[in-house]
């Protein structure tokens, strides 16, 4: 299949590399140059690297995913005469992958439908590390049948694919699991940091903890608390995994859509500060577990 | 075995029941006649009411097990000139399952120690539901072989009896668990609404939260979105269940431990806070996971 | 003066009035056909009803003010092919009174300077008490002698004319003080909701606060204990005033300021999630000092 | 007079010289002996060393003033068989300047009911500053025509002396005034933070705000943002002042009152819980409007 792809960062480099490692022909662009490079020097015979989204929406491709940091590059890259939508045909399909408002995959999806195209919205979960190794999950908002369509070229970059509901579902997901996510992990930081403080030995709390009511991801899967776990962040320092200002990132649209919404999100808002306060201290770089850190003497 | 059984609540009468039905004779104490009645009449023979703590304290049983609803009935049980370490002899062993502050705990195993007494704290978790069903979890804190000692006793009024550590770390154990799940309902709740809101199918929603890293008890096996799992208290008009305001006790024992050991709880705090809103709303009755109608229009 | 006036609601209509009131001839517009009315009937001779933004921008007039509901309406207003820039003489003056993020001013202002226009933001305190008696606080951003140029016109509706410096400033004057006013204002509730269920008399502790560390206006000037101060909305059932999703409308756009500008502000959003509660408990149309309510049994 | 005082520390060794230098005769007691020497050496045939809370208590002491660190050595002090209450004649009478939580003070005033005695709360506010000058607010809770006998005494440390209902009502408004004073302190400093860091100059801003709703005694009097006001802890690198430490008691003791009256106070638990994520960062010792620091990059 010949693919565009926009967005050869961290998360889209390996993406892209995967699709290549299946046989695909690539279309990329990135701003930065020697991304592209990077990808093609592996492929040279697959892929074509293209002067602008406005020429890779030419090029009469079969798809085009991108990979792209925030909204305003999605609006950027996707509206206006020398978008997406303007210069692409409707032979075309198109999925976003970024991780953005519900609103503006929404927004998208319906210039789409004005135009007879089709759109999917599929932000990934399962950080770099998911991307390298093909398992990321994605969840998928749009129509059922596209979804259906394109989940085996989907399955080539991820482990599960997810199919939310409408436009803007997959957006949803992503958004309302990142919350929650948030909010676990800065009770698990709490939780673990208490305990160990009132006498507690760390091993024997996650363990009572990750056998009761207690239990979730961030306690029994990626344990803030150095030394519970082997392989995850905080035994290694928090480097790797999924950065601190991602999860920022994350908390903000949430807290965004819920404003939209009129929804109250107390606790998401509170964990969105605390992570802009950890930011603010020069750590937004470290893996998202390293919120503990405010809870420990450094 | 000859047992002492102080406190005939909601919790203590089926736990002395189980005790009972295992072949146990039991002396009783309660300061609602009517619960010592209750239990006494369905094994005439082997219960003896006692008419106080300190007659059941001076009685020469094996073991004294207490269940008390706060630290001020501990304290007033075991402390003082008619309390259990006045009046006991050395012989008897010592446990108490209450739900208090771990500093009481300690308190009492530091006077239990001066007088060369065991005592044990084993607060349980599970409901009353499990109290029936012999199923609690017992979190144990003291000396490790007066744990395995008492571990078959244990067993006839629970299922997992988990050592947790010295003594008050059976405390410790109980509040930060209790404190984590606090925060994870909230935020289940606040992420089920809000994705819902956004317009996605709360089951749909529950079921990839449920796969992916927002994962915690609270949706997968306690869901407070209605209609999302059966048999939990969201699909019967949160009745039945762990109260609203026994969650809210246990907060405040979580807040007030991490104040007395310097630890910052914001999320826990902020927890405790919204409970006790929704308690002045007349809502602490209902189960914990009610706690999401603060998030829904009614 | 010609002054051109476009949004005409509870708070647009007594302005304007007041300007007309001065002797000064209007051209307004507004998409409520009746409040165009209502303001023309009154100075028939005086005012010029236009039959859009366009229309109006159109008109050669001295000066243009905008009185809107929100940055979308604003940015509706004066972008765009029809918009007020589109179709304005660099000799007519602009001055946006609407409460919007400091952002899309300093949009605007960036549009202005390069069509060589003026533009200053201008947001209001002081409600529609204010508008109607000609006293409320102008918060002034952008060029200082263009502010030097307009005082004494917007003095014919405020008493206070504030420059807070560049383009935008004037709206970060206004949601910076209004974060603190929530802020405040719940401070207030909880304090004196605490302090009378611990036993004082409202009357007594607002005077002690008041001689204290803790006064505030929210405190001295509108208490939010019913009883404690003469006209003020908490004393005629939180009618009157602020209302409460004004003050959710303010909060959320302080929220949004600081997440751009990567600054915490954990009472802020706290207070914000609050107010969001209050309001989908359907008390959004009181008094803002009505959020006591929350804190008190109903 | 002939005055009995109890601890000489910051607050109470200017406190009782400030007794001395008005004629008064003190019997003083200290756990820490340099403490009571400091003070005798000033005035040595007015001041007399105790050996005990015992010993000064049987002395038949006009008055005995207590100012003590926290809860529990207010307990001891009092209580028990070394205790002022067991070893005191009923002619002299008892006043409490400690900061401790509501309900000791009312457990103490009931035990000197019992006995026939008179005590009174009178917790202080205004800083070692202020009782070095005289000039402290004494919030007096008990019986009315004691605070009339004893006001002008006190009048001798402080400046105003304000009566505030029965006993314990002295510590609820301190407490409660406290805690709204944290509040509005971290508002104000996230207030400050945020206009500027969206562009506007610190000093406009403060004056806005000064004359505006967001007005407090935290912007006006004691500005945390440096370079606003002269003389205060946020010129000089946040030394002196009234120290984030304490601050953090206050909240404790509110959050703490707040929890057995039933009462939600959210802000005030999110500030207490900021204020201890700032002393675990070390910062415990700089004066409280320091917590603007982790509003502003270091």
């Amino acid at each position: 299949m010949n693919i565009g792809f926009i967005g050869l960062g961290n998360m889209g480099s390996p993406m892209a590399i995967n699709l290549l490692n299946a046989g695909h022909h690539l279309t990329v662009f990135d701003i930065v140059e020697a991304s592209v490079h990077q990808v093609a020097e592996q492929y040279p015979q697959r892929v074509k690297a293209s002067a602008s989204p406005k020429a890779l929406a030419q090029a009469e491709l079969d798809l085009i995913m991108t990979m792209l940091p925030a909204s305003a590059h999605v609006r950027s890259v996707y509206l206006g005469p020398d978008g997406i939508f303007a210069n692409c045909s409707s032979k075309t399909a198109l999925i976003d992958s970024s991780t953005i408002d519900p609103q503006t995959s929404r927004d998208l999806a319906k210039v789409a439908q004005d135009q007879q195209m089709v759109i999917l919205d599929a932000p990934v979960s399962g950080g770099t590390a998911g991307a390298q190794a093909g398992t990321l999950t994605f969840m998928v908002g749009g129509d059922e049948q596209q979804y259906l369509r394109f989940k085996d070229i989907l399955s080539l970059m991820g482990k599960n694919i997810v199919y939310c509901g409408g436009s803007g579902n997959g957006q949803v997901a992503k958004v309302v699991n990142n919350m929650l996510l948030g909010i676990s992990m800065m009770g698990t930081a709490e939780a673990m940091s208490l305990g160990v403080s009132l006498g507690m030995d760390p091993k024997t709390l996650a363990g009572i903890i990750n056998t009761s009511s207690g239990r979730c991801w961030s306690s029994d899967t990626y344990n803030p608390f150095p030394g519970v776990l082997e392989n995850v962040p905080s035994s290694r320092g928090y480097s790797g995994g999924f950065g601190a200002d991602l999860m920022l990132k994350d908390l903000g649209l949430a807290t965004e859509a819920a404003k939209a919404a009129q929804q109250p999100v107390p606790l998401g808002s509170l964990a969105q500060q605390i992570y802009q306060t950890f930011s603010l201290q020069g750590k937004g770089h470290l893996d998202f577990s390293a919120i503990i850190q405010l809870f420990q003497k450094q």
